[in-house]
């Protein structure tokens, strides 16, 4: 058969697995002897646009191996949604002009929910353009917020970082409340679905372990009834651990911390929040407390990824050459769970188009009815994706990272602008 | 000969390895057919004046063991410094009172530069006011700023927290900087001493590498100086990650970021230091930013410790118990550095009259000329701290804490208030 060159690109917020997912696809275009070349689209789409490719040929079997405990996105990822082809028929063009430049038939696209959409539409050029591509998403994203997936690569990592973390925390402030510290707040991402935050009451086992609140994007945030939980708490145990999402908003949605800044997409850069609601805390209860902001630190830590989770970012990248080589266009490899415990997994093929723009928010029977905690079956849900560890090889007291040749591709047209 | 019951507290601000010390101590304390019973101070110092004391002996060898891998401090720990023997006669008499009522003629102090001064003024006691008491300071501070030891047990295991989560996180940058965020702003600890800031620089090997700038306490904070630091580092690499201390501050001594309050030692509890410069930068050059403030997780991440400082809290906390049964009165082990490479150390004993109330600063030729970097000479010092994973146990996911007992002796004397 017929050989045809693939390529394959990251976009969107990072993870500390998506590398993992890299690996997959990376392993399984070099298994297959219909693939030719694999190809990377530095920086996303936009490589593709801008026919800046990777020669993933280059690198060695050691090296993409390497990507597994690698965080960050190894081929550069892009925060960029094509518009619709009806309207921007140019870039579609292009996008055709360069698969043909390099004879890429196979195209997989690593990502969230804007960037279903984007390979939705590429996945469109066989049908109203013409020319035959066979697109794969491959699903990424912390904040577990893609639709028919059980769950999304990337979010088992982050969910086991802020579960330690809280744990961990919440041992220090434990030592301290007598003369010290009272509240401890610790900010976790996820801008519309407490995912993140839920992950966070993992770290104890119910009511009177620490967390003591969480809260939610999904909980209007009602300042008297949180300010009356951490009074209670700081009573009872003496100390109070708090987990919020950066999407912590009022009953008329305004957010608690807004940067102001809006990125590429139109959505707002959110931060802040923990500061917000630790000084709210002194102001109204007077205590002592601690904030900490994890941000990109919970996306990056692949030092505490969690083993399921690894494994299941790099068995979405082989799934998605499977499901490309046979000719499967337009779909999404997504996690079905077949049990809890043991926890059983395998993986199907949803329709891209069911995924694409969908957010998946949390369930109203996994938050508790007071709002500030989760529910049995919600911890149910999270508690097999933090299962097992994967540390990374350490040189020199610090995590290995692969180092890649990422050799370019000799461009073959003329240049491109965005 | 006749055996002694000792007391051992913790004190001042928790590390990830301070309970590996506590265990160090525990297990030398049951190894002495000179100890009898070992009660450990409810909330360090506090617990010996209100008589508030828990019976190690109830503790099995497996729970000690595990204090090992467990962060944040086993017994409780304080901010309270004792006054002068002269002014606070009544505080020591009780003192003396408590240590009678349990045998008490062993006392080790677990802590920091203020926990030295009140170990010190504990030792006193025999002198002083005749009551017989060996007293030993336990080393621990994650902010290394203890004099004539060489590194203060807790720094290795922030500065590895601190190295590895700035690797991380600036492969997370360096993906998205083509479309999205271009600066990365780590703060971390240090109120005074820029060492865990300068173990950020561990994260590269040196210029060109991330971290592209660390802000140290020592070096005043020039605005101009940093943004063009800032801007060079954008143009040059397309993205910049700045590790900033929350002691940085301005050339007339203010802080960046004051949070206004004061804690029990009159230290100005400060914070935020890292969305002020991110704010800075956003209005000097407009580039998109990220910032963390890893706050407490950065002290109580005991799932990253660094083996090397889990083996010297572990160590110093031995030694102290040596040097008790050497009648070694006011005294603390201290690390002594006899070679970098390869990393060869061994403990010593310091007079705490020499320690107490003394900082540590960063030597100038630790800082590079232009203030932004670490010298190789730094990197000589920081990289052995570093060195070796001491994992925890994980169950279901999480690691497993240390369950103690926490059994309290009887009370045999009037309350007493502080």
């Amino acid at each position: 058969m017929a050989q045809q060159n693939a390529f394959y690109a990251q976009s969107g917020g990072v993870t500390a697995v998506i590398n993992a997912s890299a690996c997959g696809v990376v392993e399984a275009c070099r298994e297959s002897d219909r693939i030719g070349k694999l190809y990377a689209g530095h920086n996303g789409i936009i490589g593709a646009l801008t026919e800046d490719l990777i020669d993933v040929s280059q690198e060695s079997d050691e090296a993409i191996a390497a990507l597994r405990h690698t965080p960050g996105g190894a081929f550069g990822s892009c925060r960029y949604k094509l518009k619709d082809i009806e309207s921007h028929r140019a870039q579609y063009e292009r996008l055709i002009e360069v698969f043909k430049a390099h004879d890429i038939g196979y195209f997989f696209y690593n990502g969230g929910g804007d960037s279903a959409d984007t390979c939705l539409k590429v996945s469109q050029l066989s049908e109203k353009l013409g020319y035959p591509l066979t697109a794969i998403h491959v699903p990424k994203t912390v904040d577990n917020d893609l639709p028919i997936t059980d769950n999304s690569p990337g979010f088992g990592s982050v969910a086991k970082y802020i579960a330690t973390s809280t744990r961990e925390a919440a041992l220090d402030i434990a030592s301290m409340c007598a003369t010290s510290t009272k509240v401890f707040v610790l900010e976790v991402m996820g801008r519309h679905a407490g995912w993140i935050a839920a992950a966070g009451a993992l770290a104890g086992n119910g009511e009177g372990e620490p967390p003591h609140l969480i809260v939610f994007p999904e909980v209007p945030f009602d300042r008297a009834a949180v300010m009356a939980r951490v009074e209670t708490s700081v009573k009872q145990y003496g100390y109070c651990v708090i987990v919020v999402s950066e999407g912590a908003r009022y009953e008329d949605g305004t957010f608690l911390a807004d940067a102001g800044n809006t990125d590429a997409f139109g959505h707002r850069q959110l931060g802040g929040v923990a500061p917000t609601l630790a000084g709210m805390i002194k102001q109204d209860l007077g205590y002592k407390y601690h904030w900490a902001v994890a941000d990109y630190l919970q996306r990056a830590a692949r030092h505490l990824a969690s083993r399921t989770d690894v494994e299941q970012a790099y068995a979405v990248g082989r799934k998605a050459v499977e499901l490309a080589l046979e000719g499967q266009n337009a779909k999404m490899p997504a996690i079905k769970r077949i049990s809890d415990d043991p926890y059983e997994w395998r993986i199907d093929a949803a329709p891209l188009a069911e995924v694409a723009n969908q957010e998946k928010f949390m369930p109203r029977e996994y938050i508790r009815d007071d709002g500030f905690g989760i529910t049995d079956a919600c911890r149910r849900y999270l508690s097999p994706l933090i299962q097992g560890e994967d540390f990374p090889p350490f040189d020199n007291g610090l995590p290995r990272m692969a180092e890649l040749k990422l050799v370019k591709v000799e461009r073959k047209l003329p240049q491109f602008t965005l």
